[in-house]
C-alpha cells in the first residue's frame, strides 16, 4: 500500500507542478497586504478536498489556515508553512515575470516557489498520495499555514494563544530546507529570531535646493552617521549590552556542527567575494553562521534616486534594518538598547517608524523525531546534514512548547529565496514528495 | 516711446502668461534627456519672430539657442537663460501636476516656472515690448539659452569655446533672482561652482537573504561608513586639503554683505528648524552662506524601499553627492582629493559612477553695469540687495572673461525651485518685465 502512495507521486509530478503554478501566480506579498485572502482560501479548499477538517481563522492581519485529519493514530505529525511571499522587487532583474511561473532547464521559476509554496504543495501532494490511493495514514496530520511569515509572523502568536490544544504534536516539519552547496540534503533544527525596524529622520519641512547645505542640517548625512556608529572596524555591534545573555552553542551542537562542511569556498564563489566579513573561516565562521546576532541594512532611501543629477538637500532619510537574534536575546530588549544607542550617540531625532520581531527557537539535536526525519530522508536521498539552527529567522519559538520542529524542504543552494529569479529543481520537488511519504510511514512506526 | 513699451507690458501680461504656460508644459528635464529639442525650437522661433538672427547650435548634449539683434548701438546687453528644468520627483507631493501649469492665489505653479522659464519668457516679452511698439532699442541684444544648466552645464563650455566672439557684451543678465524673504528684490553677482558625483559600491554578485549578514560584507553599511567619514562633529569636511586655496571674501564684498540682512529667523521658520548647522549666526552665518564650500548628500539608494519589510542584504548601494565650490577651488582637484580620501579611509571599493563640475565665478561689486541694474530696479521696485554671490551654482565662470553678469529675476522666497509646487508670483512676473524694459533704456544711457 505504501508502494501505491509512492507510485502515485511518480505518476503525478506534472499535476503537482500545475498546483504549484496555480498558487505562485497569486502575488501574496504580505508586506503589501496583497493576495492573502485568496491564497488562504485556495489552501483551505485543497485540505478540505482531502477530507481534512479545514478552517480559515480570521485573526488580526492575514488569516491562518488549519487542517486536521484525525485517524486515531498514536502519533501526530504537523506541517507548518506560510502562504505569503517576499516582495519581488527589483522586477527588472527577473528573467521572466515573478508571478508568471516559468520552467527552464529542469527548474520552476517564480516568486515564492522556494520560500515556501513549493514545500506547501509538496506536503499537500504527499498527503494526497495516501488518501487518493486508499493507503492508511499511520499518523494524525495537522497543517498550519500562516500568511505573515515574511513580515515577522506578527500576528501568529495571537493564533497560537487561542489554539493551544491544536498546537500539540509529536513532530513537525518546518517551512524550508533542501539541498546544500554540495548536493547533500540539509535539515535545520532551529531558527534565529529577528528585530526589524524602519528608521526615519525628518528634519526639514521640505526638500530644499542643495546650495542651502552650507547652513541647513542634512537628514541623509545624519542617517549615515547613525548607521556608521553601529559597528566597529571588527564588525562588532556597538549597541551597549547587545551581546548580553547570549547562550553559547552546546557541546552536543558543536558535535553536530563539526560534522558539517559549510563549503566556505563555494559560498564565496557564489556571492563573488574573496573573503568573508573580518576574514571569518573554520570554526569562527561556523560560530558566526550558527550563533552570531547580526545588524543588517536592508534598505536605504533619501532624496533623488532617478537618472543623472538633482541638486537637492532632502528633508528626510530612511533605513530598514534587521537584527538576527540568537538564543538568549529578546527583541523587546534589543529595541530598547538600540533606541538608547541612538539617543546616547545624539540621534534622538532618528525615529523608529515601525518595528517587529520575535526571539530565536531550537529543537534539541537529540530529539527522537530528528531520527525519524533522518530515516525517511535516507530512503530517497544519500545523506542528511543536521544543522542545530539556520542563520535565517522564523517563528519557531512559538512552537517550542508544543512540538519539536525540523525543517526540510524542496529548495537548493541556487534557489535565490528573497532575490530575483527564485526557483526550485523539479527533481527535488519530486523527491521531496517521496521523502514526505516515507516520513509519514516512518513516523507511524515510532 | 519708452512709455509705449511700458504700456505694452501692462496690456500684455495675460499673453505673456500664455507663453509661459506653453513652455512649462514641455517636461524639458535635462537629467532624463526629455523634451529638450522641442523647447529649443520653441525659443528659437520666438526670437526669430522678433527679428533676431536666431540659431540652434547642435553641440554634444542639448542644443544651445542664440539670438542676436544688432541695432548698431554702443552697448550690448546679453541674456543668459536655460530651457531645461530639474526632475519633478517626488510627483506625489505636487498639489497639481508639475507639467500642467495652474494659477491659484496670484501665483503660477509648474516645474521650471521659477527656475527659469519665467525669467526667459519675461525677457522675451521685454524685447517684444520695444519691437512691437516700434520703440527704438538703445542697445544691441544677445540671447544665449542653454539646455543643460540643471545637470551642470556640462557641454556649454564647448559652445563658448567655438563662439568666443558672440560671448562679448557690456553687461549680462543671468538666469535667476527675485524677491527675498522680506519682499526686497535681490541681485546676485556670482555663483558657486559645483562637483557632483554618484558613488556606487557593488560587492556581492546579487542581493542575498539578510540572514547571511552574519558572514557577508554589506554594501549599504560600507557606504554609510564612507559618508560618515566626510564630516566631523563641527561639520568640517574631512577631505585632506579640501579648503586649500579658498579666496576669502574681499573688504569690498564684506562692505556689500554687511548691508544685507539675511533674515535668519525667517529662513529657520521656513524650513522648520530651531538652529542652523553648528549654530551658525551673524557674520559666521553670512560667511558660510557666501563663501563656504559644501558636501551634501542629494540621494541615497540601497536594497528594498517599498512598504513594510524585506529581509535582504543588498548587493549594491549608491549615493549622489554635490560639493558647492567657492572661488579658489577647482572641481578636478576636489575630485582627486575626494577619491584619495575614500582610498585612504579604506573605501577603494566605492566607485565614482559618473561626475561633473565647474568652478565658481563672480562679477566685481564695483562694475558699472551693477549700477545700471540698480537704477532700472529703482524705477519699478523699492530697493535692491546686491549679493556678491549666490550660495547656488551656475556656469558663470564661463562668462567671466567676456561679460559682467548680474542675476535678477521673477522668483521669490516661496518659489520652491528644485522642489514640488514650484511657483512664481504673477505680480513679480509683470514687474520683472517692466524692470527689463527700464534696464534696456538705462543701459542705452551708459
Amino acid at each position: 500500500m505504501m508502494d501505491d502512495a509512492l507510485e502515485f507521486i511518480e505518476q503525478n509530478v506534472e499535476n503537482a507542478i500545475e498546483d504549484l503554478k496555480e498558487i505562485v501566480r497569486i502575488p501574496s506579498v504580505a508586506a503589501k497586504n496583497e493576495g492573502l485572502d485568496e491564497t488562504a482560501e485556495l489552501l483551505r479548499g485543497k485540505l478540505d478536498a482531502l477530507g481534512f477538517d479545514a478552517k480559515i481563522h480570521e485573526i488580526t492581519g492575514a488569516p491562518v489556515v488549519t487542517g486536521f485529519l484525525d485517524v486515531g493514530a498514536k502519533r501526530t505529525l504537523m506541517f507548518y508553512d506560510h502562504y505569503d511571499v517576499q516582495p519581488a522587487e527589483p522586477f527588472d532583474l527577473w528573467e521572466t515575470p515573478p508571478f508568471e511561473p516559468d520552467i527552464r532547464d529542469g527548474r520552476i521559476y517564480a516568486r515564492g516557489v522556494a520560500d515556501n509554496k513549493g514545500d506547501t504543495i509538496s506536503r499537500i501532494w504527499a498527503l494526497k498520495a495516501f488518501i487518493d490511493t486508499g493507503t492508511d495514514l499511520p499518523v494524525n496530520i495537522k497543517c498550519v499555514f500562516e500568511g505573515e511569515e515574511e513580515i515577522g509572523s506578527i500576528h501568529f502568536p495571537e493564533f497560537v494563544e487561542k489554539n493551544k490544544g491544536f498546537m500539540k504534536a509529536d513532530g513537525g516539519i518546518w517551512e524550508f530546507g533542501g539541498e546544500g552547496y554540495d548536493g547533500v540534503q540539509e535539515a535545520w533544527l532551529g531558527l534565529k529570531g529577528i528585530f526589524y525596524v524602519q528608521l526615519e529622520i525628518d528634519i526639514l519641512t521640505r526638500d530644499v535646493h542643495s546650495s542651502m547645505g552650507c547652513v541647513l542640517p542634512s537628514a541623509p548625512q545624519r542617517l549615515a552617521e547613525a548607521l556608521s556608529s553601529l559597528k566597529d572596524a571588527d564588525q562588532r555591534i556597538q549597541i551597549d549590552g547587545f551581546y548580553d545573555g547570549i547562550k553559547p552553542l552546546t557541546e552536543a551542537e558543536w558535535n553536530a556542527i563539526d560534522k558539517i562542511d559549510l563549503r566556505e569556498e563555494d559560498i564565496k564563489e557564489n556571492y563573488g567575494i574573496k573573503e568573508f566579513l573580518t576574514g571569518l573561516t573554520g570554526r569562527d565562521f561556523k560560530e558566526a553562521y550558527y550563533n552570531a546576532p547580526t545588524c543588517t541594512i536592508c534598505g536605504l532611501t533619501s532624496g533623488y534616486q532617478g537618472k543623472g543629477s538633482m541638486t537637492v538637500l532632502p528633508a528626510k532619510a530612511s533605513a530598514k534594518i534587521d537584527f538576527r537574534l540568537v538564543e538568549g536575546m529578546d527583541p523587546e530588549d534589543i529595541k530598547k538598547k538600540f533606541r538608547k544607542h541612538l539617543d546616547d550617540q545624539g540621534f534622538s531625532d532618528i525615529k523608529f517608524l515601525w518595528y517587529e520581531g520575535y526571539p530565536a527557537g531550537k529543537t534539541p539535536v537529540d530529539n527522537p523525531f530528528v531520527d525519524v526525519v533522518r530515516r525517511a530522508n535516507a530512503k530517497v536521498f544519500d545523506d542528511l546534514k543536521v544543522h542545530p539552527t539556520s542563520p535565517g529567522s522564523g517563528p519557531l519559538y512559538i512552537f517550542q512548547d508544543y512540538v519539536p520542529m525540523v525543517s526540510i524542504g524542496v529548495s537548493d543552494f541556487d534557489s535565490k529565496g528573497h532575490s530575483p529569479n527564485e526557483s526550485i529543481k523539479i527533481e527535488n520537488f519530486r523527491k521531496g514528495m517521496l521523502r514526505l511519504v516515507h516520513l509519514i510511514d516512518e513516523m507511524g512506526r515510532w
